[in-house]
């Protein structure tokens, strides 16, 4: 066991924001170099209309390779229940919901007020699913491009209708608006209505505060973070300004707070390096990458 | 009254560190639309030997030029008596003394030992000074790029030493290698040794931990920080690697907390947009510049 679990979501919110498609062969050699690093999580695709999103149309294929890896959960976003039965049938062992607590980025999204959208995903946890985990995962939760401000009360609401028939119910910050006090904060009041129902945190890094946010959430209680190999995929509503919470420095931080992650910071190397040959033009992101660790130092125990 | 001071250290720290030479008349420039943004406290250079840092050699000027510019504490470092007397007569307000924790980085940077380096900083307090702050920096308090490990027990000696006879003191993360555990820890430990003397804090970004550092020592009660504008200088020691906490990501994450730095996010670009006209082949970095504000955003009151 790990102090706490890294999901690796480059292969499909890294890939899906990307300007560059990844080939389906280097997408499996990434996949299993990132279990070769010792993640146990990975987001590996989505099950959305290939024609709205090209890069990820083999997400089916790359679930059933990645279900040959051992020692990995494999989990697929779904945006609907159409989704959810490829999901289902590609063979995923967790499918993650994304319902956004703005209402004006819902509706733009999938013409669905946010909670119309929890009743979507209520008919997926509905249909015969056994063995497979869902997660709801309130996106936009801190904030959004759209609408600014997104009410408190409405992530509550939705996080808690989510906590009624998913395993887990996760928060995102999208678009990279979140602070440190307020993911304090929203996290404390999700957790105080929705008990252990509440595991993940999804960072990004749009304004540098990628790390402060998941320190404040992991002193919050959260012990399961998503994160992207080298921030990759960028930030769609902010040009040039990055994306997720690169995983290497995030690991690097929780390994050198004496927290393990179970992952190797030389075999994320490796898996990072099998990322930009394969996609030299992306623009990726991360510190440790270039600074290394520490001399003398020692990763948690 | 703002509930933090940010003190900019760029124009020390940085062009120190920067592989270009900065014009005395654009250093001018800079420091006042510094100013302008509301920066109440700049480290403006170095009295340390031209021949050694040739970026320094025109500090006595720009500490002059700085004094008339109102609102602001103009603050030199002097690694010794001699830089201590050229500071006072050029007018310096505080003046900052580096004294590394790390008996191998100080032996090589100095010739002295941590606790010789002590004795010259006392020599300095002793001499006459009137009105002059004086800081005692630990430097190298979180680790050391030729030692390894620096022994808290010796930032705590050198530290509660300092405190004999300075004003203030800083403990300063030199190379980048703090983690917040470690942030918390040392923090908390040096203000029970020596109470309100410890004030400022200085972080590197090196592994991208700046800003989570910033936070831990915050929560911490400290209320003054070094930065720097764009992160300027980068790593002597990570080639490639980021340098000092950046200001404007700084700024930000404290005001989005509703933590009030008196500094001005739109002037603090303009000020960035003058150090990168003048240094175009610097490397610069900050999140906060590609990304903006958040839609919605107010500073704090």
């Amino acid at each position: 066991m790990t102090d706490i679990v890294i999901c690796e979501v480059g292969p499909r919110d890294g890939l899906q924001n990307a300007k560059h498609l990844m080939p389906t062969n280097a997408k499996k050699e990434w996949i299993r170099a990132l279990a070769d690093a010792g993640l146990k999580e990975i987001e590996v695709g989505s099950f959305v209309p290939p024609k709205l999103i090209p890069a990820m149309a083999d997400t089916a294929e790359i679930v059933a390779y990645a279900r040959t890896i051992p020692g990995i959960k494999v989990i697929a976003l779904a945006p609907n229940l159409k989704g959810f039965q490829r999901a289902l049938e590609a063979g995923a062992q967790k499918v993650t919901f994304p319902v956004s607590a703005s209402r004006q980025h819902s509706e733009s999204n999938v013409r669905m007020t946010p909670d119309q959208m929890v009743e979507e995903v209520r008919k997926c946890a509905q249909h015969p699913h056994a063995g497979v985990e869902i997660e709801g995962a309130v996106s936009t939760a801190f904030g959004c491009t759209m609408q600014g401000t997104v009410p408190e009360e409405d992530v509550l609401r939705i996080a808690t209708k989510l906590a009624e028939f998913c395993d887990s119910v996760a928060l995102a910050d999208t678009v990279g608006y979140a602070n440190p006090v307020q993911v304090r904060r929203v996290f404390a009041k999700v957790k105080k209505a929705i008990g252990n129902k509440l595991e993940g945190a999804h960072f990004h890094n749009t304004r540098g505060l990628g790390l402060a946010n998941a320190l404040a959430a992991y002193e919050e209680g959260v012990r399961s973070f998503d994160s992207s190999l080298g921030g990759l995929g960028g930030c769609p509503f902010a040009p040039g300004a990055s994306g997720n919470v690169i995983t290497e420095d995030l690991v690097f931080m929780f390994e050198a707070m004496g927290v393990s992650t179970g992952i190797d910071l030389d075999k994320l190397m490796t898996a990072r390096k099998i990322m930009v040959q394969v996609l030299p033009q992306e623009q990726t992101y991360g510190h440790f990458a270039l600074a290394g660790v520490p001399k003398g130092f020692r990763a948690a125990a």
